[in-house]
């Protein structure tokens, strides 16, 4: 799977980078909300009582946690590297991160991330917001080969809520987002009393905020529906049609590049407040109650170093939960447990170089093979193959049992047929070369 | 590097493992000797006083720290797993570990380790300490092409050392592996000097384990000398026979199919005491004060739960300080800084889709290919390609400016011919496919 991702994410040319995995406790603290999930590290042998004295002098800056993002070490990456990057730099980045949080169904404490970012110095031009989660589908869309169910991105744009909410007169921008972010949780009533009674917003303007995030569809209507319930409510913005012209150039482009992939959903908030411009969520069809399993948006504000700032966008596929699901669901399995495509038979310990050098054959032509551990009977050899799902065993060859030359045979365990075999020009089916991984029912 | 690591591994037929980046302190330090290096775990909202009261009372059970190495987790999984594992069980394993060392050259507090090791179940025959050095050799020989120097693997077996000490009448067989350990760094006239006063050694005695220290080679002259200095002591012993009829074996393997790599080294020590037979060092040729790249050897015990024991093979390679090796003796260099061979003009936003349609029908043929950030002067196009090593330039088709029909071309910028081309068709040159790490002479 990750092989799989990270083509696709260099045949769109994102170059891969890694960064350590501790980054400095007060940047990973910057955004606040997060503190309670960072691990924090310490040395054993470190002086206990100047880990003590730091932590209660709240010297962040001299402690170390263990990144719970790509995003954070990604923005620290560009500032001290803004010399060296040539900008719009497109980055791939696969690696565990860690949050300290109960874990459950799809929830780990350790898990892999896999993120795309694309990001300029002081410009962003917004035709990335339409790339890059169509980078995605395709990269998802990969997956399918091995069992990855069908999955549904849904977009929308901060700049449609901003100017609708301010339109109806509503300022707390974050707040009505906050309470329409509950939408799947608690439902339209109790958001509906959640914005009368938090945001300040009249029975009317709550109930036009929640026809706008009933609003969904893959097509022009879209744009077209939001204009009207604007109109209805008296609603007019240029911030609301800027984003209206954006989602709509995002739409339309999906529809002829993944078609049926990518959809409007006006109810997409993104808890995190610093999305500018379009929010991404995706979701597993047949799957939704897992929750997003790549999300991400526009910022304008990745990092900023005083002089220069950096804007981006990007998304974070949660890989780990990804293939939680495809495992407790059953939606895949592998073609066997080992990379072995054959097993080379030992017909005697003093006859194991012969052995060998049939697997130094294969193995020079590509083809993973490994020589039995001992000179046991055939039958068990065989065995040991067959436990290991390994298709193929090799017979080298030999003197018989009555003095006669027999030649090296291979054995497909799976069909019982033995063949006589060369080892300079033998080959397994394409198929059974490598284990693959496959949807279950194949 | 990694993948082609991982390939040799898997055409051996090893399974790839990962284990969590955590794992219970008691078991990190279980070998008592490493606790320094540890870095212990706490959540960052954990209430402090119930961490600090673990710490005071010991209760490491409940403590989590990050490994130091892929062994002792590697023993954890086996006794986790044992009732899956189909024994002899062989995996690899690429990981980075965490250190609290002082960092310097080659030394770091992140670190990769690519490790393979072949367990069993109770016993584990001595071929395959034959077979997995030379596994080694393989796959360090794949990185030659690209720059890695030539590799030398210095082998010993610790029942020639041991078999030898005895028979000498030195029983403080760890005492004197200690010493002859420190032969590189403190010379023999210092290490003689230790032999006497720390194991009680005469100087004749001394003197003898300094011979026997001085020999290496890679050819059956190694076991007539060891034994010609034997008699020479009036040494007799069936444990320093045993050692030397191993280590010849696997001098004869390797001489046939690693010839010139693997070196017969007397003094190979190993520092850890848990080595029972062969022991593993390697060096880089012309880069041997960097020290060992991939160490390891033979365990009989990796892991036991009492009713059975795991013996092991196994060795390490320190990917890191390899990598830090050649890029600072600048043996190597990318063609490349991204995976784009091609960069698609853009010869206005309005015609964005067209050049984004050449893109799609080169990625569809596994050309990895980007589409120009804006359009801008194609001059400036170009630029943005040549600062990133990019060798083609498309030039979508379109209309002239004087109206004439101008078809597809694409403009190799190094030697700045340019061709009509089709993106049905057309493909670089498989050496310009995907950025490549090459001889820094190259």
């Amino acid at each position: 799977m990750l092989d799989t991702l990270r083509r696709t994410f260099e045949l769109h040319g994102f170059a891969g980078i890694e960064t350590r995995a501790v980054e400095p406790l007060d940047q990973l603290l910057r955004k606040g909300e997060t503190s309670k999930e960072v691990y924090v590290l310490r040395r054993l042998q470190e002086e206990a009582a100047e880990g003590a004295a730091d932590e209660r002098s709240g010297k962040a800056d001299k402690q170390l946690g263990l990144h719970f993002d790509l995003t954070v070490p990604f923005a620290r990456y560009v500032l001290e590297n803004a010399g060296h990057l040539a900008f719009p730099f497109k980055r791939h980045q696969i690696q565990k991160v860690w949050r300290g949080e109960r874990p459950q169904d799809g929830r780990f404490r350790e898990f892999v991330q896999a993120d795309i970012d694309v990001v300029g110095a002081g410009e962003l031009p917004y035709h990335f917001e339409v790339e890059l989660p169509l980078v995605m589908a395709e990269a998802l869309g990969e997956l399918r080969a091995i069992g990855v169910p069908e999955v549904r991105i849904l977009v929308n744009n901060r700049k449609v809520a901003e100017g609708f909410y301010r339109g109806l007169g509503l300022d707390d921008v974050e707040g009505v987002l906050r309470s329409i972010d509950k939408l799947d949780k608690i439902g339209p009533d109790k958001v509906g009393a959640l914005l009368v009674a938090e945001t300040g917003a009249t029975p009317e303007q709550a109930a036009a905020c929640l026809a706008l995030a009933a609003i969904s569809g893959s097509d022009a209507s879209v744009a077209e529906r939001v204009r009207a319930l604007a109109v209805g409510h008296g609603v007019t913005s240029e911030l609301l049609e800027e984003g209206l012209r954006e989602l709509s150039a995002l739409i339309d482009a999906a529809a002829v590049r993944a078609p049926g992939v990518v959809v409007a959903d006006l109810k997409i908030a993104r808890g995190l407040d610093y999305y500018t411009g379009s929010v991404y969520e995706t979701v597993l069809v047949g799957h939704e109650q897992l929750g997003s399993i790549c999300s991400g948006g526009r910022y304008d504000t990745l990092a900023s170093d005083g002089a220069n700032t950096y804007p981006g966008v990007g998304l974070s596929i949660g890989v780990s939960r990804l293939v939680s699901r495809l495992l407790s669901a059953g939606l895949v399995r592998s073609t066997r447990s080992v990379p072995s495509a054959v097993v080379v038979a030992v017909t005697s310990e003093e006859t194991r170089p012969a052995s060998d050098a049939v697997a130094v054959a294969l193995r020079s032509r590509g083809i993973p093979v490994e020589v039995a551990p001992s000179a046991a009977k055939f039958g068990k050899q065989i065995k040991f193959a067959d436990r290991r799902g390994i298709p193929f065993v090799w017979f080298p060859a030999g003197i018989g049992a009555d003095g006669e030359v027999v030649p090296h045979q291979v054995k497909d365990i799976r069909s019982g047929e033995q063949v006589a075999a060369d080892p300079a020009v033998w080959a397994p089916a394409e198929e059974d070369l490598w284990p693959r991984v496959v949807p279950a029912g194949e």
